[in-house]
C-alpha cells in the first residue's frame, strides 16, 4: 500500500514513477469504498487521480497554492494532504468537508462550493505573492463546465499580467450535465485535434531554431518568420485573452501531465494547460453514466446500483406539475442552470425540447434571459437551487422586479442541505427575496400547496418566487389551511404561538404538541406566503402572551424579524413576548439536518422549551 | 429642421439619404443643448448618432426589438421614438428617464441601467419570438466595456441557435474608463485590421463561387476547399461561440452601417456586427476627453467647461484617506470595477500602480479576487457603488464571509442617487449586507467618522463594509458621538426618539428640532454601525414612548425592522410605539433627492409629523 503511507505531498514525491499506476489504483479503490458509503461526488474525483498526483509531484503545496473550482473534485487532494485517516468521515457531522476548506488544512488554499470562482481567487493569490515578491506558484484546477459561468471570463480577462499563475482546464466534456452552448462546441474541436500539443511545440521549436539574432538579420527575414508563425499558430480562444496555451493532452496520463506542468512552470506569466480526462475513469458504471455518478447518495460498488432517496421529493413533484401544466399552456417554458436532473426538469426537457433551456452554470444569464422571454408573453420558469440563486440577486432586482415582469423562480434546496454543507445551505433566500419590491413569494408546505402556488404563479402578473426544501411531502395532516398560512391548535384558546415556514413546519407542529402534552396550549402556524405577509396571520396572533418564531434561515432581515416589526407597527406587542429562534450570524456546517438543527437550537425540544420557558 | 419632425422611426425612413448628415448634426446639437443643462451621458450618445439612424432605418421598431446595454446611449433612440418634445425633461422628476424604460415607450424593448445584461435579455426575446413563430428581429447595441462583464459570455454561449438575433458591438475602446484586460488587447487587434470586413466578404464570395455541387464533385476538392478556407478564415473570438461575424467597420459611417446591418439580417441565426466609433464624436471637448464627458452634471457648450458638484464628496475624501494610509501600510491595495474616477481612486491608481487593480465591469470577479489577495495577508479595498455590489452578493457570502476573510468593501452611492434613478438607487445594501454572517458594517455620518471606520476596517480580521452616500460631509454639528451611534437631544428627557443612519441624519436632526420647537422633546439617533447593532443604542432607546425609524433604504429586512425586533426580543416595546418610515415595496424614480424623499414620505416634515402624530 502506497496510499496509506502518504502523510503529505512530500511522501508522494518519493514514490518511484513506476509505482504511480499502482498508487492511482489504490486511490480509486479508496474513493469507491468511501463514497459508496458516505455519498458525495464520485465521477469527477475518479477522473482527476492522475492530475492530482502530477500536481503534488510538480508543485510544493502549501507553499504553492492549488485552487479547485467548485471543489467537488478535491477528494484525491485531501487523501494526499494528511486527511487519509479521516477520509471515512467525509461529509459527516464533525468530519471532513466534501469541499476544500481553509480551516481544514493549509493545503486548501481557497474554500469553494459554487462554480467558476477559482481563477478570480487564484489571480488574487498570484497578485498578492507578486506584490510581496514571492516566487511561489498558484495553480487552478477548473472543469470545462465552469466555463459556462461568466466569472471565468471576467477572471481570464484579468490574468495575462499575473505572474506564476497556471490554469489547468480539466475538460471532460460533461461537468454536471453534458455541456451546453457555442463555446462547448469550440472545446470539442480542440479535443478532436489530438496532435495539437505536440504539433504546436514542434512549430515553436522550429521557429526558435531559425537564427534571427546576429549580423545577418534583416527586417524581411523577421517579417517572413512572423508571417508564417501567425499562419500556422493561429491564436486560440485562450490566447485571445493574452494567455499562453498548452494542450490539449491526455489528462489521465500522469507522465505527460508532469511534463506539461513543468513546461508551464517555465512561463513566468499566466498559462493554460488544457487536459482531457474521462469522467468516472477506472470505474465502469461511472464511465458509462457519469451524469448519474456525479453526485451520489451512496451505491453498491459491485453492481453500480445507486442508493435512492426513496420518497418523492419536492423537485420531482415540481417536475410532474410543470409537465402537466405545460401541456395545456403553451406559454410555459423551463430554464435550468446546468441542473436538469437536480431540479426535476429532465422530463420536461425531453417532452418539450423547444421550450426547455439549459443555459449552463449561468444563473445571472438565466434570470435575465427569463426576463427577455417574459417581455414577449412567454412564462419562463427558472428552477434553481436557493444557494445558487444568490448569483442572480441583482438580476432579480434590476431585470425582473424593477420591470415587474412575470417570471417564476422555483427555489429548490431552500433551507439546510445536510452533507453538502456551508457553501450550499439555502438559508439566505427568505431574507434576500423579501427585500425586493413587487415579488410575490411562496413557501408551500405540501405537494398540494406546491401545486396551488404554482397555479397562482402562472396567473400572476409579477415576479413570483416559490421556495421548497430538499425533502419529501409534509408529514403532519392536522393543519387548517388559511390564505397564505396553515395552522393547528393544540389545547383550548392557546396563548402561545409558534410560527414558522417551509420544512420546519413538521417540527413546529410537534413542538406545539409537546407543549400541550406538558400542559401548555399552543398554536402552530406555518406561513405559506412570505411576501407580502398574509393579513390573516395577524388575527391568529392577536392576544398571544408569547410568540416563538422558528426559522430555518438567517435571522437578520429574515421573516421572523419582519413579522415581529409588522406586529409592533400594528401595536400588537404591548402584552406579547416575541422570541426568535433562527440561524444567528453563523454558517451552519455539514452533517445530517437533524444534527445541524440541534446544534442551532432548532430541534423540536429547543422550540418547545422556548415556548415553555419559565411557564413550567 | 428634420429632427423635430420625426415623431416615429417611420418618419426617419422617409428622409433622403443625402440629408442624413444634416440630421446627424441636428441630433448632436440637441444632445449638447439638453445634456449641458440636465446633465447625463454625453460622449456615448454622440458616438451612436449614425448607428441609431441606421438601426431605425434598417429595422422596424417596435416590431423589431432594440435592446441597449447599460442604456446610457439611448438618448438618440429616445429622440427618434416620439420623445423629442419631452427631451428637456431628461432625468428630471416626472420627466423621461436617462435609460430605456419599458413603461415609457413601446420602443424601449428592455429596461436597463446596469451593464452586460443586453444579450441575455435579447436572447430571451429572440427565443420567445421563435417559440411564437414570429419573424421579427432582435437587435442588441452593446459597448466593448460591457465585454469585461461575465454575463456577456454566459449569453454569447447561449446565442448560436437563436434566430434573427443581431448583436452590434459598439467598440469605442473606452467605455467608462479605458478598457482593461487581455481581451481588450484582442479587440484592439481587430480594430487595427481595418480591411478585415471587406477582405472576409471577398473570401466568402470567392469560395462560394468555386462549384462543388454537381457530378464533378470529389471528396478531395471539398477537402482542399475547406482546408484553404480554414487557413484564410481563422475563426475569431465570436466565431468560437458559434456566431457569425461582420466587421470591424466604421461605425460613424451611416451608409456603411445600413449595408452591414442588412447583410446581418440575411443571416437567420445570430450574428455579431463589430463597429468602431469615436466616443464624443462631433464635439471636440468630448472627443478629446471622453472620460470626462462620459457622465456629466452639466457644462458650457462653448468652452466645454464642466459644471462641478462643488463641495468635496465622500468618494473624494475616501480617495485621500486611502492614499494616506497606503503610504504607511504596504498591505493596502485598491480594486475598482471600471470606476477609478467615480469611486475616488484615480489618485491612488497613479500613486500606487502596482497595488491598484481596475478589473473592468466585473464586480463578481473583483470581490473574489479581493478574497484571493486577503488569503495572502494583503488588505484589498474594493470601492464600488452600492447598486453594483448587488452583482457580487453571492461572492460576499460564499467567498468573503464564509471564509471570514479580511477584505474591505467601500459602498459608494449608498442611498438615493437622484437623477440616475430606479436602476441605480443604492437602497438595498443595508438589508442585504446585514443578513450575511461575520460582516462588520459601518455607516459613517461624517468625513471624520469615515476615517475612523476605515481605520477600524484596516485593523479588523473579518470582512468589513462601509457605506456612504453620493454627498458631502454632514451639516449638523450638534451630535454626541457614541460607540456605533451618534445622538442629540432636543429638550429635556425626551420620550420620543427618531433613529436613522447615513445621509438622513441631517434631516432627522432637523425633524427632532422641529418637534422640540413645536413643544415635544425629541432625541435624534444616527447609527454608525449597522451590523452587529451597537449595544449602546438600546440604552438610548430605553423608556421611550415612541420610536420613529427613518430609513433611506428598503423597509423589508432593513435596519428599522432589525432594530425593532431586537427591541422586542429585549422586551423593550411593552410601552413603546415603533413607527417605520422607509422605502416600502417600491422602486423610487429619478429626480432630485429632495423630491424623491418627499414622495416617499421621508422629508423633515413627514418625519416630524410621524413623531408628533396626535401629540399635537
Amino acid at each position: 500500500m502506497f496510499l496509506e503511507k502518504i502523510k503529505s505531498p512530500e511522501d508522494l514525491k518519493n514514490i518511484p514513477a513506476a509505482d504511480l499506476d499502482t498508487l492511482a489504483k489504490e486511490v480509486r479503490q479508496k474513493l469507491l469504498e468511501t463514497v459508496s458509503q458516505t455519498g458525495g461526488h464520485l465521477a469527477a474525483n475518479l477522473c482527476v487521480v492522475e492530475l492530482t498526483i502530477a500536481l503534488h509531484r510538480t508543485f510544493n503545496s502549501p507553499r504553492d497554492k492549488i485552487v479547485f473550482d467548485v471543489g467537488h473534485q478535491a477528494y484525491v487532494h485531501k487523501l494526499f494532504t494528511g486527511r487519509y485517516e479521516q477520509f471515512d468521515t467525509l461529509r459527516q457531522w464533525g468530519g471532513i468537508s466534501g469541499f476544500p476548506k481553509r480551516s481544514e488544512s493549509d493545503h486548501d488554499a481557497f474554500g469553494v462550493g459554487h462554480s467558476s470562482t477559482s481563477i478570480s481567487a487564484a489571480a488574487g493569490i498570484a497578485a498578492a505573492n507578486s506584490i510581496k515578491g514571492e516566487t511561489n506558484y498558484t495553480v487552478v484546477v477548473v472543469g470545462d463546465g465552469a466555463f459556462t459561468g461568466g466569472m471565468i471570463y471576467e477572471a481570464l480577462n484579468n490574468c495575462s499580467d499575473k505572474e506564476r499563475l497556471i490554469i489547468v482546464l480539466n475538460d471532460n466534456d460533461m461537468s454536471i450535465s453534458p455541456n451546453v452552448g457555442g463555446l462547448s462546441k469550440s472545446f470539442s474541436k480542440f479535443r478532436s485535434s489530438v496532435k495539437y500539443f505536440r504539433f504546436k511545440s514542434g512549430i515553436k521549436r522550429f521557429f526558435k531554431a531559425i537564427p534571427l539574432i546576429g549580423t545577418g538579420l534583416t527586417r524581411l527575414a523577421r517579417w517572413i518568420k512572423n508571417r508564417f508563425k501567425k499562419m500556422l499558430m493561429r491564436p486560440n480562444f485562450f490566447e485571445q485573452f493574452g494567455l499562453n496555451y498548452y494542450g490539449p493532452l491526455n489528462g489521465n496520463n500522469e507522465r505527460l501531465l508532469e511534463m506539461a506542468l513543468r513546461e508551464a512552470k517555465d512561463d513566468k506569466y499566466c498559462s493554460v494547460v488544457h487536459i482531457c480526462t474521462t469522467k468516472g475513469k477506472g470505474y465502469e458504471p461511472a464511465e458509462k453514466r457519469p451524469d448519474l455518478f456525479h453526485g451520489v447518495s451512496g451505491f453498491d460498488i459491485k453492481t453500480g446500483e445507486l442508493k435512492n432517496g426513496g420518497e418523492e421529493s419536492f423537485s420531482e413533484r415540481f417536475g410532474k406539475i410543470i409537465c402537466d401544466r405545460a401541456e395545456k399552456d403553451s406559454r410555459i417554458t423551463a430554464i435550468t442552470a446546468a441542473m436538469p436532473d437536480g431540479t426535476g426538469l429532465a422530463d420536461f426537457a425531453s417532452r418539450y425540447p423547444n421550450r426547455f433551456f439549459d443555459v449552463g452554470i449561468a444563473e445571472e444569464h438565466a434570470l435575465t434571459f427569463a426576463c427577455g422571454l417574459a417581455t414577449e408573453g412567454i412564462v419562463p420558469v427558472f428552477a434553481v437551487y436557493s444557494t445558487f440563486m444568490q448569483r442572480a440577486f441583482d438580476q432579480l432586482i434590476h431585470d425582473a422586479a424593477l420591470q415587474n415582469l412575470h417570471i417564476i423562480v422555483m427555489l429548490d434546496r431552500a433551507g439546510l442541505v445536510a452533507n453538502d454543507g456551508a457553501t450550499h445551505h439555502g438559508i439566505f433566500d427568505a431574507a434576500y427575496v423579501t427585500e425586493i419590491p413587487n415579488v410575490l413569494f411562496f413557501a408551500p408546505n405540501s405537494f398540494k400547496e406546491l401545486e396551488e402556488c404554482f397555479d397562482k404563479a402562472l396567473n400572476a402578473d409579477c415576479p413570483v418566487v416559490i421556495r421548497y426544501p430538499k425533502s419529501g411531502d409534509i408529514k403532519t395532516d392536522c393543519l387548517t389551511l388559511g390564505d397564505g398560512f396553515d395552522y393547528a391548535d393544540f389545547g383550548e384558546s392557546p396563548k402561545n404561538a409558534i410560527v414558522t415556514y417551509s420544512r420546519l413546519t413538521d417540527t413546529v407542529v410537534n413542538s406545539a404538541k409537546e407543549c400541550f402534552e406538558k400542559g401548555v396550549a399552543a398554536r402552530a402556524i406555518s406561513l405559506t406566503q412570505l411576501s407580502p405577509l398574509p393579513q390573516g396571520v395577524f388575527e391568529l396572533l392577536a392576544g398571544m402572551d408569547k410568540i416563538v418564531f422558528a426559522e430555518e434561515g438567517i435571522k437578520n432581515g429574515g421573516i421572523a424579524q419582519q413579522l415581529c416589526a409588522a406586529l409592533a407597527e400594528r401595536d400588537m406587542l404591548k402584552n406579547t413576548e416575541f422570541v426568535i429562534k433562527a440561524i444567528d450570524n453563523c454558517f451552519p456546517q455539514h452533517g445530517s439536518n437533524n444534527l445541524i438543527l440541534k446544534d442551532l437550537g432548532l430541534s423540536q425540544a429547543d422550540i418547545a422549551r422556548a415556548v415553555l420557558g419559565e411557564q413550567l
